[in-house]
């Protein structure tokens, strides 16, 4: 029989088809090409990429934008998003709408194409969550932004359109309808209970375990409950925090090593798919900026995660005009198949 | 400069990247594969399927699941919801838990696996509304259901496995918060100015006519103000009217011209791409099952509509972790463009 589940936290209804189950070896996701030798963004190309406005390795008496860098940040040179102007919102009758102001920077993650951060050592994937953290807390300085998305398109099916390891940031000045959605949800929660909903799921899926890929003293990365795709995971810190960028120094030594290991799982156990990643992070909290009381309570309410999708399924209609996404994977089976691939 | 548009019924915002615009030549979908001559759907293979549940075309002393049909509609043979079963809903600690009762049916359009429904003749195309109609209104005689979503996925980029024309129904016993969430725009608007907000936004696209594709007496077709996807369209009754089912014959005559007309200009203009096509209609009225007051309202502040997604572009980590999604191409272009192609 198949079920309907509800995310607790985004309030959103999903099918686990089990009569439609099918085993790992079913998608089988068509082979990647072969990883490029240098690309746009590899070191002497450093001229094709607008000005860097951070990196990591090189010396600060060395010249920008030469090469040496291990890590390095620079604007998208096609933004969805510009960089310049003020905030400018009107009505067009019924219509909101307002000038496409935002930040949209690409992170090159490690100078060599052919790196694969399922690979990646300690210190490289530090070097990129340090990437993450410094821009995260330089653009939110920016009081004309309210929301930053960290994520990253591996692979032409997850929308990747340069075959170089990288991840993307965009700042935009509203905060998404499905980030406020969840902060209500949490708000509420946290409000009639006094406990943060995010520690409520933690500690029920570590009691059960059935969809536990993995945990330590940091971190529990799992299958959700109700799972849209199969295979997605999500990483939550075990200790409750609103703010990606207020990692500790042993957490994020933590990070470094859990989250290269559980896009391994991925690669060994399921075929190099393509997948997306997206970093959860609460809005942005402009106190100086004379936002209400609301934003204020994300500290105590709110929780960051990596939420981890593979693209082995395609949206259709019902998805599309319902929201309720049918998966063929019960999260129970992919945690257990993911928990057993030897990395 | 790009623009952040919202749509005022969905309460979502779109990024509307005009510096990244593309033409409608830029995005040529791979071809098609040739179309076959029979399939699993095709007049003689009837006992391949579930038996039928409706047809047209066959008279009524002519054996049931026999050829001589013009549109047959079957049980899917794999569904993702159980037919069977009364509803248990349950919770699992903090999740809610209900189990897959449904009706998941096949609307198999025509009896030629080569048909296109872009090609329709309007007396074919209103066999197939009428399918949907009677289908529709018999599913929602089953107090178990509160949501009925009528679909199709056309190509292989829109998910379709089986290639022989053919929508999809699916009976929900919940109603997604998809559609809660518009219920709650417009019964608040319809509130507040006892105006559906339906009928101000087809008037504001009609005063304006940049967004029009076409229009008559009784349909819009229009290229949404905050389109997600480029070449996005909407198909709007000028009458307010929440059900679907209600089609006045003037009404079917008409949308028998205009719903295939509106899939060839995508197929003329666009080089035949995939594409998704939703019916959103009002979530079941059980007025006998005592619902409360909250869903008999629908009848004055929702209205159906047709919702068609050419399948061109991919969606990427920023759409999945934001909900907001970066469109290419401005829907007044889209427009401008659809109506101008030979149909």
């Amino acid at each position: 029989m198949p079920e309907f589940r509800k995310d607790p936290i985004i309030d959103r209804w999903v099918v686990i088809a089990t009569e439609r189950s099918r085993r790992p070896s079913d998608f089988a996701p068509p082979p990647l090409p072969p990883a490029p030798v240098s690309s746009v963004f590899s070191p002497g190309n450093e001229v094709k990429t607008p000005p860097e406005v951070f990196q990591i390795g090189r010396a600060a008496d060395e010249p920008a934008d030469s090469s040496g860098w291990r890590v390095r940040v620079v604007p998208n040179k096609f933004p969805a998003l510009s960089l310049e102007g003020d905030l400018d919102s009107h009505a067009v009758g019924m219509f909101d709408v307002l000038n496409g102001v935002g930040a949209h920077e690409v992170v090159i993650e490690h100078p060599e194409a052919a790196w694969d951060m399922a690979d990646a050592t300690p210190q490289e994937m530090s070097d990129v969550l340090d990437a993450y953290i410094q821009r995260n807390i330089a653009l939110a300085k920016d009081e004309r932004f309210r929301y930053i998305l960290t994520f990253r398109n591996a692979g032409t099916a997850a929308g990747a359109s340069i075959n170089h390891p990288h991840s993307q940031i965009i700042a935009l000045p509203v905060v998404p309808k499905q980030t406020r959605d969840q902060l209500d949800v949490a708000r509420k929660h946290y409000r009639e209970k006094r406990r943060s909903i995010f520690g409520d799921l933690v500690r029920q899926e570590l009691e059960s375990g059935a969809r536990v890929v993995e945990s330590n003293e940091h971190f529990v990365v799992l299958c959700p409950y109700a799972a849209r795709f199969p295979f997605e995971m999500q990483i939550f810190p075990m200790r409750q925090q609103h703010d990606f960028t207020r990692l500790s120094d042993a957490e994020k030594a933590s990070l470094s090593e859990v989250l290269p290991r559980t896009l391994k799982r991925i690669k060994v156990g399921l075929g190099n798919p393509s997948y997306n990643m997206m970093l959860q992070t609460a809005p942005i909290t402009h106190a100086r900026a004379g936002l209400p009381d609301y934003w204020g309570t994300i500290e105590h309410d709110f929780c960051w995660r990596i939420d981890i999708l593979p693209r082995l399924t395609q949206v259709a209609g019902f998805e599309w005009g319902t929201g309720v996404y049918i998966n063929p994977v019960a999260p129970e089976e992919g945690a257990q198949f993911l928990r057993g691939v030897k990395v």
